[in-house]
């Protein structure tokens, strides 16, 4: 008999991995409660860096092998849809404004070339040729070429139409109420409810602004007088400017100083925005997990949790598909799921 | 046989002449054109001081005629629909960050002088006597404590009311359709393509934030490194932060550019806003004219025109219905209305 399996949640990681399932011959079942996930909120910026603290290696191991699977995943993945998902490769610029914001950058380039990143310093000069619309007052910066980026919106819709009419609409209160062989739990800051794990909300504020035509053509991630900020331009002009960090609780209302910590070093960075009208201010909830890394692999028997994948969703969508289906399909976590699992002990000091 | 008057335009200035037009027993119909006004987007301060060059004058005493018409027209108006209309009379402070804004703080202080209406100099502890919210980096300011505030949208809902079923939805797109013996024109923008009179569009971007309770008793008129805004508090704990001047056309697009130059000076006098959630961003069409000052008079026989009334139209509200519907009813233009006329040399120059 078909194993049947329960995907609670209906974001990006619920579906990416109840594609993958479903590719396997597995009989899927997408429970989606109907709820905006942060993955509605998300710029999709694919940087496979982040700051590593000590115990953090195994999640750069993560995010590096995701990004690599990146470009197969989203070939695959428009050519099953139709959906075009917006995935660009013109690498990320790294912009500061002053010299101080500088040192801030070359910080960073260290985080790229601890990650086997390939970064490049890049003169202000440098800069404003590949991107003219730059502030002349830009001192300096860097160029990622790895760096991606996809519109996560697309890659929901993707996944949405591949997955099609597994998906039904039902928000699980308890697991008790679910009938499966295997259930794997997706369900980013409702994990908790369900399971009791440790995740909780980390509140981001996005602007989206309407260029009439794109004003950069890479991502930017800029400090502008010690204020960090990111610029994601996609193709028809919108411009995502991104991200507040905020532990405030599962608060999803939209401040004046998130509005103003994003526009104010968004417009010192690149000041033709100012004239851009604005088309949505949005607060979303990152599931954040107490050593930021997600959480994947069974809780107990059949019982499977794919959830806290906190800043690194939309890029860890593809390596956490797999190896979660995997896991699904065999019974056997994949060894590169191994640090991660729901009982280590970062999770619970 | 009853007078028959036809207002083409639901907006306050309309359905202010159209309540007193009905006192008087005129058999009254508003057109409305369902379209959302420049007293959706307004704040409400009700300051009789402008900016006077040569000539406005006669402006500045309208300004002062109308305010000491306020009282009596909101008490009246309360009374006739059971609508509070947020009139308050705490005054307005005005404000200043820095040296320089001081400067701009005793111009203005000017033209409170010159306009008759007391203002009297405060320090910078005096300024956080009456708001302790300030910035501790205020310079300076006064108090103008004959300025008032109302708020619009009540002030609209009140005249609709006061007015009743004598409103029709339908919009006007040509005078020789209505069927009067007078008609009011009081299309704010809209009155251009009626008449052809010289009604330009003054785009104004207003951000309203909602506090848990008031963080200010005034209305602040702020200064901040040479960026005016001003803040108008309710008493539910809304805070209407505005107001950009931009000349752009029919062009009600908010952007990025506005939101910040009203949030920055914003934080800048009163830092605890950035905690507040945004409720709206709006961007409105003040009714403009080439000398500022509203039209109010006869176009021809039996055609009147009551528009143009800028920044002041909700100040100008009571003056214009007055003066506006005895010039309905009797034919005969009050004094105070004739440095107004549609004919006066400014608008053509």
């Amino acid at each position: 008999m078909t194993t049947r399996v329960a995907v609670v949640g209906a974001g990006i990681i619920g579906l990416g991995i109840a594609w993958r399932c479903v590719q396997r011959g597995l009989d899927v079942t997408v429970y989606d409660a109907g709820e905006d996930g942060a993955s509605t909120v998300a710029a999709g910026m694919l940087a496979p860096t982040s700051e590593i603290q000590a115990g953090e290696e195994a999640l750069q191991g993560l995010l590096v092998d995701s990004n690599r699977r990146w470009p197969g995943f989203a070939a695959e993945l428009e050519k099953a849809t139709g959906v075009e998902l917006g995935y660009r490769d013109e690498g990320t610029l790294i912009v500061a404004l002053t010299d101080d914001d500088l040192r801030e950058v070359r910080r960073l380039a260290g985080w790229y070339e601890r990650a086997g990143q390939p970064v490049s310093p890049l003169t202000a000069r440098q800069l404003r040729e590949r991107e003219p619309l730059l502030s002349p007052r830009v001192r300096g910066g860097a160029h990622a070429p790895q760096d991606r980026q996809v519109d996560p919106r697309r890659l929901l819709t993707a996944l949405r139409h591949a997955v099609g009419d597994r998906i039904v609409p039902r928000k699980v209160t308890d697991l008790a109420d679910v009938d499966a062989d295997r259930t794997v739990v997706a369900a980013g800051i409702g994990t908790t409810t369900l399971t009791g794990l440790p995740v909780r909300p980390v509140k981001g504020q996005t602007v989206r602004l309407k260029a009439p035509a794109p004003p950069v053509r890479h991502v930017i991630r800029g400090y502008a007088r010690s204020r960090p900020v990111y610029l994601v331009p996609r193709h028809d002009g919108e411009l995502v400017v991104g991200a507040t960090e905020e532990e405030r609780g599962a608060d999803t209302t939209v401040t004046a100083g998130g509005v103003l910590d994003l526009l104010r070093p968004a417009a010192e960075l690149l000041p033709g925005i100012v004239e851009y009208p604005v088309t949505e201010i949005l607060a979303g909830l990152r599931p954040g997990t107490p050593d930021n890394a997600p959480i994947l692999g069974a809780l107990k028997d059949n019982l499977i949790i794919a959830a806290g994948h906190y800043r690194n969703g939309v890029l860890l969508t593809p390596v956490t598909a797999d190896l979660v289906a995997e896991l699904v399909a065999t019974g056997v976590p994949p060894q590169e799921i191994e640090p991660f699992t729901p009982d280590r002990e970062a999770l619970w000091t």
